[in-house]
């Protein structure tokens, strides 16, 4: 084992943006990026340190001396279902570049729907100039479930932007400026959401928790008249054929979903082209790569010095 | 005359809405809404006030007494432009909700244009699951032309969500934490500006400022390499044969447009199907119309009561 321990990447990223930020990285270290077809079926054992996202399978019976295990994004569930996950910390990804892309998406869904954009664009295919009846932001409620980092952080922006907003968390949060509810209050936070987004890791209490008893629980109060769903979480939290149903049946007035049951999303799927439903392929808060590297670094560099290592992950917990 | 001067209503707005908000409005005091045909060749003489939004040419000779003008929006030219404006008072609305519409508007447009939505709509359309290279607000620079209260609120939302934020205005204005630049900085603002916003008044220094020669001098240095151009000020401030063809050779990668040289917009406009144009039907700070009547009554016992009404409009300056 060489005296610095290289570090292994493996990120189903966009392979040039990889490449492109791995270029000064680790410095004085080995970087064995498994993309490379060069390190196919290289002994990986003996190595350190890894930095995943997506991993084949087979990871950890490749490398079965890691001593800590960095993962690419905010979520942790693609390590936490790997087989052989040892048991060493775990460390997340959460910078201000990941938290400020998902507040951008998330305002950015909530805009769409509050400005019916979906309709004036199908105002502007038939060449017709006509306004619609348009509430403000201040007579929608937007409930976000999931108050950690990412989730206050949105909750923020949006009541900068007017809307009035609540969020929910398993254990209360308190959030300066913001209602917040645990899991005693759901159905009165549902009661008053008017548009929910979803921002839960994947965990045995998250999934399917979207389905239509919840759906059929929130708010028909608002100026749509109908709840609006959003989803950035993880898609395992959402169970599509309620989704589906709810849309047809008037349950749900519209969604957007960042993330689905299984990615990528089928190309036989409905929810490409229904005309109230905005898909985007999990690119919410897509990590800037370089950031990530940063952050790796700064962790391996605290872990070699004997410093306790940041944001790791609760097993138990799933987040 | 009666002792109560009646209130005249003219206003090109949704009619419903205008019926909806003037129930329990001006207490004690006739309303003549000139939507109703009841109203249709009456005499409008001996009447003090009229609440205008593009009325027919034919106001001010059909109501010679008025001695105070009040514009249903921000904007004032569609009144200054009437023919016989009498030298009264005219006073224009800005309110909270007139204000925030905008930014969301603005806001929105920013993001679904850093966002890449068009992108990713169109892959949706074919059903493809793929991530485009995403910068970040923070790599963005938005200029803002016009930085009255419209540009400042939005400003500071932008910033908010991790823009860059650079103002412009006649005159500078000085505010907190933006930076803002004079007439004499007009060339530096643009160069620093990779999306441009208007939020310009229209006045003869305003008419046809978004041309060519203008375009041509914004930041080719952002992310996205072309800059965009977002206009909800008045369409009087830009001339759309050359955003056309700014937009054919590359000079401007995509434009967002609430407004238009002629409104209605004809329906022979290529604008409506662009793949890189936005189009709205001059919605993005509709008036709320209830707080529209709240503000003149409000104005009106001012008058009455012997103290200066509030926002009123230098004729001159034509804001």
């Amino acid at each position: 084992m060489p005296l610095i321990s290289p570090v292994i990447v493996d990120l189903k990223f966009i392979p040039e943006e990889v490449d492109a930020a791995l270029q000064g990285a680790f410095p004085g270290r080995e970087v064995i990026n498994l993309a490379d077809p060069v390190h196919e079926g290289r002994d990986l054992s003996g190595i350190d340190y890894a930095v995943v996202w997506k991993s084949a399978p087979d990871l950890f019976s490749r490398a079965p001396d890691l001593k800590v295990v960095f993962s690419g994004g905010a979520g942790v569930d693609h390590v936490l279902t790997l087989p052989g996950l040892p048991d060493v910390p775990l460390v997340r990804f959460v910078d201000r570049t990941l938290t400020t892309r998902m507040s951008e998406w998330v305002v950015m869904q909530c805009l769409m729907h509050l400005r019916q954009h979906r309709a004036y664009e199908a105002l502007a295919r038939m060449h017709e100039w006509r306004d619609l009846s348009q509430p403000e932001a201040a007579d929608v409620t937007v409930g976000i479930m999931g108050m950690g980092v990412l989730g206050q952080d949105a909750a923020r922006k949006l009541a900068v932007m007017g809307f009035k907003v609540v969020g929910w968390s398993r254990t209360k949060r308190v959030v300066e400026d913001i209602e917040t509810y645990d899991a005693a209050g759901l159905d009165t936070f549902l009661d008053r959401s008017d548009f929910l987004v979803g921002l839960l890791p994947l965990t045995p209490e998250t999934t399917g928790i979207f389905n239509r008893g919840l759906f059929a629980k929130l708010s028909r109060k608002g100026p749509f008249g109908a709840p609006v769903f959003i989803n950035a979480g993880r898609g395992g939290s959402q169970v599509e054929a309620d989704i589906l149903a709810c849309l047809d049946d008037g349950t749900l007035a519209a969604v957007s979903l960042d993330v689905f049951e299984r990615e990528p999303l089928s190309p036989e799927s409905p929810f490409w082209t229904m005309p109230n439903v905005y898909v985007t392929p999990h690119v919410a808060a897509s990590s800037d790569v370089k950031a990530l590297f940063v952050h790796v670094e700064e962790q391996i560099a605290r872990f070699e010095n004997g410093l306790p290592l940041q944001h790791v992950v609760d097993k138990v917990a799933g987040y």
